[in-house]
């Protein structure tokens, strides 16, 4: 038997989910692709770099922004490992993102199928094609062993 | 008649806010307090900076983190001319910031009092003090004056 293969964005971005970890910040991993190659990719850093709004989504977000030389990112796919929390959401919008990839549900953080869930508010001000689950497992477990290790 | 005096931290927030206009940003400006004094300011700036996370509030927070050494903003007050976004909010939660005070209300875009409402939800990690409505007007103009000289 063959097992599917992941679509490799999300391959790479589990992958820099483990460097987080790795580098003791919270295991999430993101990459923005265009035209069919990833423009940009990051993990959590906000102990790292000193900021809270460091989260893997914004980082990648910001310097597909700058390879691209706008504000706007239509027409590129993020991909990430965990559900994006509400400030990667809103960003996620602020950018016009066409299509977000997750991996793992977040019923804690997460706030596109849970608590804010920012793009069902009537005022969202752009929707992007949402796809889930693809990776669900490794994410998952990433985050587990992560928050194991720490208790 | 001796009108009431806007505290200082808002008074300098709607400077910022001018400064944006006249750099053809959205008008809004934020600064964070700490200890009595503003450690940090900025004005919107996504399209100068080519960064779809530039809001006011989201580089004020940034530098206020830079300043103190922590990605942890407590005993930090955000003043701000504008409701924040999902994405701002969502920002405040994970930096922590004690009080937020903001003026002018944002029906379309806003997540404090609408739409997504981020610190309403039951997941939501930290809640601010939050504060509204001084200087509402003087924000108000600002952000229709600039929308007027747009269309």
């Amino acid at each position: 038997m063959t097992g599917w293969t992941l679509p490799h964005p999300m391959q790479r971005a589990l992958a820099l989910a483990e460097e987080s970890a790795a580098a003791g910040e919270v295991p999430v991993g993101a990459v923005v692709v265009h035209a069919g190659a990833i423009i940009a990719e990051a993990h959590n850093a906000p102990r790292a770099n000193l900021d809270p709004t460091a989260h893997a989504e914004i980082l990648a977000i910001r310097r597909a922004a700058e390879v691209l030389g706008s504000d706007r990112l239509v027409d590129c796919e993020l991909w990430v490992t965990l559900e994006p929390c509400a400030m990667c959401a809103g960003a996620i919008v602020h950018a016009r993102i066409g299509k977000l990839y997750y991996a793992a549900s977040d019923p804690k953080g997460g706030a596109v199928e849970h608590g804010a869930r920012v793009f069902d508010q009537p005022q969202c001000l752009h929707h992007p094609e949402v796809y889930s689950g693809m990776g669900e497992a490794k994410a998952g477990d990433l985050l587990r062993e992560f928050f194991r290790g720490r208790r």
